[in-house]
């Protein structure tokens, strides 16, 4: 590409431009750019989420980027920025945030919308979602969630529902059933468990629930330190801990290391305890009528940091292994979740509506299923018109639209590069083919057409028209009423 | 719907809502919310559009929604309001802003990754764009653009190839082809124009090009006021003008009165004037060549508010009017439009990077297609199965699992309703059906489909069951087996 292009630029404008310095073409901490076939991907995972979510009876819905602060609040688990984790910014009235999920601000929705909606509310939501907090390898402060959620129902049929949804999803997103598993439990157990322990300080509750969260992260030795005085990570960091006495992490330990639902039963008689028990009973009689009846299953270890949930909570896992940036193989865990939240809307109004959702991580499910190869995607480069000669431009325009009325996706180079640089450049885009237009084929009629899928030559072992016109096997010359069904063929 | 679940939330919970007061649900100023057969219909938009971009030869690109402030720069025309615009926030390093277009990133993007870059680098990318403006109605301080842009190439083609993409894009979302017309000009002929005028401050050039770009809005005789004194609008608010003399401003105001391209050759001798003429000449050559050809015209009015345009610039036209929100008939006007910008890049390198490219505002876009009506959505809503009996849930359940087998949207009603309610449930969501299977079809054998796009009784008439099943012509009862072919047929 000729990067002078001199005259043809209004000097004033040159002159506006120049005054400036050069600036660093970064991007912003904690942010990412995206391209090419992994957005292919990432669109076709999106279509098949909504479809499936359709499906199931709900209604799309969009929320804007920004809510008013109050109205979305802050229930996010971080718990080492308390006072950021949110972009907030401030408007003319009010103090406006970045929503942090799609959670909140549905509640808000609901609520302003209540006479207008049905009841119970189903609605589906994908959307991008921004946490002002700090990045690290793989964390980043924007990504994309894929919600759906009931509003207005107590039933914990809707529950199972969710759950047996989750599990579908990740099917018809190109997983076998052995590569994931819908682990479910119920916040109740744990609150039950609280209660019987005489613990009542909610600050406290909180640190304790979150500690349990943990248990994938830190061990069961590391909740354990996490629920007493506290726990020193490798970095020598300490966190402070929950202040329980020796008998009372015992019994929460003890839950945690169960893992046969059968032997939940014995381990309290407290209401909650029991009430938790019942629905999960209730949601695993559902789920067994399933496809999905053996990949939707109980662990104790699942809490989910988000603190607005009351009842059954569940989480989408992966089993197989992918590899991080090191190239080493790791568990991959969780890409979505939810569970039910029957206080949310009721910070708006006196009445509580029950609702209960799950949230998918588009980002994680989009890595891992891209690691895992076998979802190939279709080559959407466009076959690449060279240029011989710029007078020619008409004809090869007439080329061009036979193409694109045929659907086949296609364009005229448009640099300055000699024939070299024309064939580098249709190697970077990963073009099909190319098409050879030059006086001779456009005075017979003809086109050449070069396989670009069958070359093995790269375009720097070619230097002039006559090296490629000597590649006989991927090249052939048609005429031109040929050419879209020789590229068909082709493609 | 019972909206007392009492006992099911643990008390601690309810205690942590309880405390706080009730929030006001409502949007933030200048947002808005969308839903249902709405976003069916701009998900449809999204995927003709990206299909034809990729047609096009064009890959796609996702950049975040911040970007570092000083990168993006700021090169809206919102006059008014010079220091806002932008939604700013301060983080840890450096300024960042929510991008108020995909353009200015894409210059970062293309500075950022030019060595592994194809050359020219052509992207398409859809995104929510941010402005911090005063809203006011149908203006929204968030919206939906895409757009598609060449970077590294000079050639005029490139900017006939984004004529065509606009106008064959409008043409396959469904508008015909008197819908719509495509407006091409060239910067360079109003910087010709001032070259000549010898008017060489920036500021006053930058305060001229917009009050042409008026001339929709205030007429010939308002942007006559702009380059003179100055303008009193209806509300008493003055703008200052540009100050030009009378021959001057008469000089421009011809420029704009000029309604056929032909015209525009003995205007001025200016290098530019005559430059921005070839260039224009040469893309009339080559649009003529697609089908598109009448579609794609010059006009003198079209000037584009942006800064950074230096050459083409291109503007897509809907020519039937629409009703806004007082349901009067209007004018519809640009749904977007773009240009040459060769100097962005360069605000990051020593080269120059000249591009061209397209922006389609989506949302203005569908307000526009939606209400032409003749783009009817197909109706999503799911098939209800009515509740008569908690206790039949698993009966329920294996019927719902037939249908989503089979791909019909569908569900259980998960409320607690009485059957008036839940009827009253499948009237609001639009639901194709309803399914009654009640103890006597699951002791025969047999389920009842209620036919809702039939019947035209609303759920309020019928307050029983045998009221229902006693309106025989929209009912019919057949055997569980017969289903989902029932089903079928009626949707």
């Amino acid at each position: 590409m000729d990067q002078e292009v001199g005259g043809s630029i209004p000097p004033s404008c040159t002159k506006i431009m120049s005054k400036q310095k050069k600036l660093k073409p970064e991007l912003a901490t904690g942010f990412r750019d995206r391209k090419g076939n992994e957005l292919i991907l990432k669109d076709r995972l999106i279509e098949i989420i909504k479809r499936n979510f359709q499906l199931y009876g709900f209604e799309p819905l969009e929320t804007p980027g920004f809510e008013i602060s109050e109205n979305i609040g802050k229930f996010l688990s971080d718990e080492d920025r308390p006072m950021s984790g949110i972009f907030g910014f401030k408007d003319e009235k009010d103090w406006i945030s970045l929503r942090y999920d799609l959670t909140a601000p549905l509640a808000r929705y609901v609520s302003e919308n209540f006479d207008n909606l049905s009841k119970p509310f189903k609605r589906y939501q994908v959307g991008s979602v921004w946490r002002n907090e700090k990045s690290g390898p793989g964390r980043y402060r924007e990504f994309t969630q894929i919600d759906a959620d009931v509003v207005g129902t107590k039933h914990v049929s809707a529950d199972a529902d969710m759950c047996v949804l989750l599990a579908d999803t990740l099917n018809k997103c190109g997983l076998n059933k052995d590569e994931y598993l819908i682990k479910v439990s119920n916040r109740k157990l744990i609150q039950g468990l609280l209660e019987e322990l005489k613990i009542t300080n909610d600050s406290k509750k909180l640190t304790i629930i979150r500690a349990t969260d943990k248990v994938d992260r830190v061990g069961i030795s590391g909740v354990k330190a996490l629920l007493g005085k506290g726990r020193k990570d490798k970095s020598g960091d300490f966190t402070k801990g929950a202040g329980l006495k020796e008998n009372q992490s015992e019994e929460i330990i003890n839950f945690l290391k169960i893992d046969n639902f059968s032997k939940l039963e014995n381990l309290s008689s407290n209401f909650f305890f029991k009430e938790g028990l019942r629905e999960l009973n209730e949601i695993f009689e559902l789920t067994k009528l399933s496809e999905f009846s053996d990949r939707i299953v109980f662990s104790p270890s699942i809490v989910r940091g988000i603190e607005y949930y009351t009842g059954a909570i569940y989480e989408a896992n992966l089993l197989f292994k992918v590899k991080n940036k090191k190239g080493e193989k790791v568990e991959f865990g969780s890409v979505g979740g939810g569970g039910r939240y029957d206080d949310l809307v009721a910070r708006f109004t006196q009445s509580i509506y029950p609702a209960t959702g799950v949230s998918i991580g588009l980002d994680r499910l989009l890595y891992a299923i891209s690691q895992k190869e076998k979802e190939k995607v279709k080559n959407n480069n466009p076959v690449v018109i060279c240029v011989f000669d710029e007078k020619q431009i008409s004809e090869y325009n007439k080329l061009l639209t036979l193409l694109r009325l045929s659907n086949i996706n296609s364009e005229i180079y448009y640099g300055d590069g000699n024939l070299k640089a024309q064939m580098k450049y249709a190697d970077k885009r990963n073009a099909p083919a190319v098409i050879l237009y030059g006086d001779n084929e456009i005075k017979s009629g003809t086109v050449t057409i070069k396989n670009l899928k069958l070359g093995k030559e790269t375009s720097e072992e070619a230097k002039t028209r006559e090296d490629w016109t000597s590649s006989k096997k991927t090249q052939i010359t048609v005429n031109k009423e040929n050419l879209v069904n020789e590229i068909k063929k082709l493609l």
